[in-house]
């Protein structure tokens, strides 16, 4: 294939999901996937004073969670790996201060709890760490405001756009065996498909997120049908398609073993454009409904490839095309 | 002590630095380690069409003397682990979409640096990966528009201000054996000191640098006088003044067995108000002067500690307290 030597990471010692933890805004909480978050939060505002501050809580709100479920307190967490969509990670890095965990930031836009978990796995592999909290948000009223146009601006956006979900998801990652495990994953490739047009991230996303997939497939040597569930983020009704429609040109058929994040994330009469998006997304869809989904034996083994796009101002502006990243991580059931 | 259970990082098996490289703009290319740096731009543009663009251009020149250096090419590089100061890292994946390098994004702002090595050591500690390029970089023209006020706004800055270095620095991490390998690291917690002035990041961070020099030297149970040289990053004029007063109340002396990259960076007639900070400060320190140093045996053994702080505009607008981190890495002469 004259690809670069890119690694991907097979754990001969699987790393376990201890538990983890979830929690959204409003308009997900009146979503579909309602039943499925620890934390739904009835305003924008979390209690807060303002959207940085209500972020922050959504993020610090799932982390307590997913450390009450595991049943562990802060202390005995050796690190906190995260990053979330405000500049400069505020959220993350507020969120650890509050903790005073050591803390690792990465970023890889919607991509984050992927790359977070990997490098989580990597520590507790190496025997570096015992337990690690990996986690991610984003918050509608922060990254708008950030990389769009201010919310108060109204303006109309054109249908394939998506809707940037308000959510947090935690998830505690460590050695004791439980029935949900982590065993692969793919770190991916950043590229530059030349559109320009912050609203369509859709098209940037699904021919990123499909070479991650194809490529994890093709260094494991696997088949689609070796996994009960294909689950990517966030493409929402447009990069479905189009992932789709890439995957069938090689052959390989996906349907009802693929589910996408940011068309789950919302029912139609929602009106969220063309589906969900933002790091919280992913979070909080794979952190609540697919976890469950696993511990509940209803599916065996997931293959997880969420999409980022590197969105900014300046380089919107500046109307250049939109890098874009896809990670992939296998989530599956202990037998 | 009652600390949490944090874990520092000491490698079984040490991990080589394989090759560096330096990139920076003409202010640095000025100063007193103009000599250490492999290219020097004359213009803060670096033959680009915007600063946006320099920054990206500053990244792939380091890069690339890094691996010119290293005798390697892009397709033997395993993982690019990068960050950069500009929002959502835009550099740092532009550069990693230019490499088709598998990409993962890192930040803790001046930290990036020491942060990249440690996840980049992880990786072939664990056996994941042969060679990783860790790097980071700062522009001024980016990070002040970004951070504080819009250059040509020309607003007088206070003395203990500091200067963001248009810099970058990259290293090539790998497992053969070669003259320096990194030895130990610790990463940070994320501390609020109650200070809300932008301008004043050496009183923010000389507290994060000192409490992860001590935090590393306890959990490793080393003095000052195991290495024979401390270097910090990026305190500047102001903040090296309090880190050396925190360690001496602690019974710890410093005097030239201490260096400041911040302080280093520049010459006092270039009036840098009190010295340079930014991700690329340390980063083309570490990745140029000081791994001369070791290389020529003019140093044995480093503890490195690089403080970052998590500066957002919209929070400075909202007063508040600004977070800070520090991540220490050691580096050694291979005897």
């Amino acid at each position: 294939m004259g690809r670069y030597r890119k690694k991907t990471l097979i754990f001969q010692e699987p790393i376990y999901v201890q538990s983890s933890g979830t929690s959204v805004g409003p308009r997900e909480g009146s979503g579909p996937l309602a039943g499925s978050f620890d934390e739904v939060f009835s305003s924008l505002y979390c209690g807060e004073k303002n959207w940085e501050a209500a972020e922050k809580q959504l993020l610090r709100t799932a982390i307590d969670h997913c450390l009450t479920k595991g049943q562990i307190t802060r202390g005995d967490v050796d690190l906190l790996i995260a990053g979330d969509l405000s500049n400069q990670m505020m959220s993350a890095s507020m969120v650890a201060c509050d903790l005073q965990i050591p803390y690792a930031g990465v970023y890889s836009a919607g991509a984050t709890l992927v790359e977070s978990m990997v490098m989580a796995a990597l520590w507790i592999n190496g025997g570096f760490a015992d337990h690690i909290v990996a986690a991610t948000s984003s918050h509608y009223g922060v990254a708008e405001k950030q990389w769009l146009y201010p919310t108060e601006f109204a303006m109309q956006k054109p249908l394939y756009a998506q809707t940037i979900v308000t959510g947090s998801g935690a998830i505690l990652l460590g050695r004791k065996r439980t029935e949900v495990k982590v065993t692969e994953a793919s770190l991916g490739i950043v590229y530059d498909f030349g559109v320009n047009d912050p609203f369509h991230l859709g098209a940037v996303l699904a021919p990123a997120v499909a070479e991650t997939t194809l490529w994890h497939l093709e260094k494991t040597k696997q088949a689609l049908t070796d996994f009960d569930l294909i689950v990517t983020g966030d493409l929402g009704a447009v990069g479905t398609e189009i992932y789709r429609k890439i995957l069938r040109e090689k052959g390989l058929l996906l349907s009802d073993t693929h589910m996408d994040c940011g068309v789950m994330m919302y029912c139609t009469k929602q009106h969220p454009y063309a589906g969900g998006s933002g790091a919280g997304c992913a979070a909080t869809v794979v952190c609540g409904h697919l976890l469950d989904m696993l511990k509940r034996g209803k599916k065996k083994r997931m293959l997880v490839v969420t999409g980022g796009v590197f969105l900014n101002t300046t380089f919107i502006g500046q109307k250049q095309s939109i890098p874009t990243i896809a990670h992939a991580i296998v989530l599956e059931r202990e037998e």
